[in-house]
């Protein structure tokens, strides 16, 4: 498959529409980037690499860091995690709070932001030092020492996340927060903080694409069971409540961030980032979307 | 791969357990069906058909038939119905009525009864004769014309269907029924009540193993784009509120029915269906759920 | 305290606002009707009679209906019917059908329309001929053997009243309806057309304002027990989502109708009806609300 | 009337049954509390006194505090806060969080937690000092200058208000709450420690039973209409999700604690305060609601 001139005709193509969405603006830091950003990057499980556009500018992954938390306690824990939160979509954003109560502080999933939180508070419980093993986790999967905090964008999220320190009290009302609430709160935006390239981001979610294993350097990160899980996780669950339509439009597993950031991946072949800050009213982004549907209708590459 | 021996021995393992789950008793005709009954059916795009067990006992489909009637509406409307029904997850069955409140009549996805009803209202607008052209396409899916309504099973989901009357007449309230509700949830009873055993099943279904053509008769169905998209749809959204778990622990984009029957497929591959009417908490298939978990693991056929 | 003077003035006063608020036009029946009419009617214990503007011309009473409902529900099983509906206020409207689900069918009170239907239910369970024996009652209340049903709005209301419909089979299917929902319908359709002008509407409330015996005829309705306590559904639950609003307003127990009209009482001394059809953005006559705000303001007769 | 007597036969009645109802244990202050505890005090506006029981005792007055903060901030600033908390009641306490979401941040009345902190909030930016002029405030009303908070109390509720934190998040996520989040739950806390015995607490409601104004020093504090207005509150709102039944029961407007304390008022005549702190099932004083019952049924003084 020639993949290179699918994916620079895809880009071409989106970016005519002039139309790019809107920056996420309540977090004062992410509305400092530029809309027209727009970026591609295609690594393949056999090494090949192939990128486009603003691949090289680094962003804020957001939510994006939700899936590798996950790994991340998977690996420590195995299937324990799931008595503290489940694996159903959510559906409506409007239920958020009103689901929580009904199953008892128990959050739908690791990818919405009750799940997430609970995640945040597993790793604080079972990590020596937090805020470095994660981040060298991170580094271990990027197969790369300089990525880091974006200590900036945590303290602007910090300042306005009113609605996420009611929701980790609520949880906490429940009993299914051990840590202090602040104190996972701060770790929980320092990962939503982190600064990554497409290429990065491509190249850290390649062991997902090759069944929990590190392609290049065979370190073997989480079990293939676990990898293709964690895959079906983000196929479900990984587009806020535009999962459906990212499933039927795409057909690949992924995962979005309110930074712009999308990493989707076929199991077997390849993980594909784009980015372009702008977003959708569903807050995905708008070219992101555009150009993942364009490639895999013309690379013919959804797993359906 | 072989796949005989592989549903051979998840089929014996699973029938070990002494617990088959409870056999639906909301509908009467329903709860006349033994639980010990177990039958599975595996068909490949390549003509190959394995069965074993109650492979060959006719059984009612109930919501499997929803995933056909789906197929239709696009094959004669095609993305025009999106504006009558959505795609995504629809999130806990508490939420059904509040739903279709928040969101003005307009379900959430196909499969939950509420959108099932939405797409049976389209197809008595689009078809001249609603009960024999349906059934005929479902003839021509099976290559079979034995197939029939089971009109018992039919009359007696009427007789309790109080909940379903008032879906419906909430969603008329929203001007997004049609026809007559009566007329609709007739047609809705008749639909459900098909009844096939897996090997029919199965065949039913290899169309949407195939990019939308059947791979015996070769006649086209739907596009391969259509066929994608509706696996997609199975995929986030064919297990009531397990769709989640579905992925998480087979990893195969699928629909089940409170008959007891799953199918399941892995597009380019295969359609497996399974059949045991004792239903887990959810209202899915128990020993469906489990055979169904136990031969994706074997075959490492997830498509994750 | 010189009644006359004080509803003369509120009622000029009200009259100058040019703004009528809007006429329902859900129900076809109801839209027909002018938004400029208004009347008052006055009626003491002591057999004073006091009105002006169109108060003697007759209207419908819609949800009025619904006090007389539960007052006979009460004459005929007193504090069983209470297994079948509670006594407090319902909330945000949009809480209607979750709130159903939540309680399991059992309605919050009798005065929203589910709780209504359940009323009427018990009605067409417990009297020989429901129709003519609830019109009966209502006579010997007014005093009036004129006072009938008004057909078309009856059946108007049947043809739009699929919300109604989606409500009584939700509580059918959690068994809190006995009897056929096309029975009870028509039935509650029935009771909320009943026709009746200002004078006549506050002569038959005239017992629930004298500790449940007819002032004039002397005979016993319901128990003085029984009449403080429809008063306090009335002042808790009176005004769908604007009962803390009427409460805090005017400050006396009453009961609205989508009709236009408004019947508010003090106990011990007298019940006053309003009529004006235009109603506000939730659903109370927009100048009854106006008007009896500035009465109990000029009377000082709030009963807090 | 001889309220003495009335008072002491229903006291003893009540005091017959050996069930007291479960005392709140969430708060670990008040759980150290005697469930055998029970006293009562009538005011009238004529100076009378009566009280039975353990009605020197002091206690924690919790939710009661609420309607006197209303009182102090609608004194300050009169119909201005209703832009921030409304009148209505709210329904099932299953609806609070999701009530907010859906109206966007405003609590539906002064009562509920949600509205009591927009009324502590409305009071830290009105008040000089909040602390010192909130507790002369009370120190006035009570015409005792020995009143206190309680802040052991305040600090045990603190340790564990998880729930109150989730709240004032989410309303400050709307942009309802003006001032730290920390500050205002802090000020709410000590609020409701506030410690009074059964005569402190009658004598402090004197004023709502006497059109505004102090009938002993003849201080008026707010305006007739806004003691009226305020008494519609307790009507409608004052007993979580019993104002329905306590309206239906007692018929009189009030307001409850979970420290057990139950404040009710007839309008012109008296104010009644009972103690006991085993609560029923929805968080009211098991005595107090019987004892309340019976004392307006034997008064004959329900207002309807």
């Amino acid at each position: 498959m020639n993949y290179q001139v699918i994916i620079e005709e895809a880009f071409e193509e989106v970016k005519k529409d002039p139309h790019t969405g809107r920056v996420a603006n309540y977090i004062p830091e992410l509305a400092l980037v530029k809309p027209e950003n727009f970026g591609v990057c295609l690594s393949t499980v056999e090494h090949q690499c192939i990128g486009t556009g603003d691949w090289h500018e680094p962003f804020s992954i957001q939510s994006i860091a939700k899936v590798l938390s996950l790994s991340l306690a998977i690996k420590l824990l195995g299937k324990k995690i799931w008595k503290r939160v489940g694996v159903e979509p959510a559906g409506t954003p409007f239920n958020s709070l009103v689901q929580l109560e009904y199953e008892h502080g128990i959050p739908r999933n690791p990818f919405i932001n009750a799940g997430a939180l609970v995640i945040c508070d597993i790793l604080i419980s079972e990590l020596q030092n937090p805020y470095d093993d994660f981040i060298q986790y991170i580094q271990l999967l990027a197969n790369d020492d300089s990525i880091g905090y974006g200590a900036a964008t945590a303290n602007s999220e910090k300042s306005e996340g009113y609605r996420n320190v009611a929701l980790i009290n609520l949880i906490r009302s429940f009993g299914n927060i051990h840590n202090d609430v602040e104190v996972v709160l701060d770790f929980y935006f320092h990962l939503c903080s982190i600064r990554m390239n497409c290429r990065e981001l491509s190249r850290t979610f390649l062991f997902l694409a090759n069944g929990g294993q590190d392609p290049v350097t065979k370190k073997r990160i989480v079990s293939s069971s676990e990898a293709k899980r964690i895959n079906s996780i983000m196929m479900t669950c990984g587009f806020y409540d535009e999962a459906g339509e990212f499933a039927y439009e795409v057909g690949l597993p992924g995962k979005s961030g309110v930074g712009g950031g999308i990493v989707a991946l076929h199991p077997g072949q390849y993980v594909i980032t784009v980015w372009s800050p702008g977003l959708n009213p569903k807050g995905n982004s708008y070219r992101g979307m555009k150009f993942l549907e364009r490639f895999t209708t013309c690379s013919e590459s959804s797993i359906f």
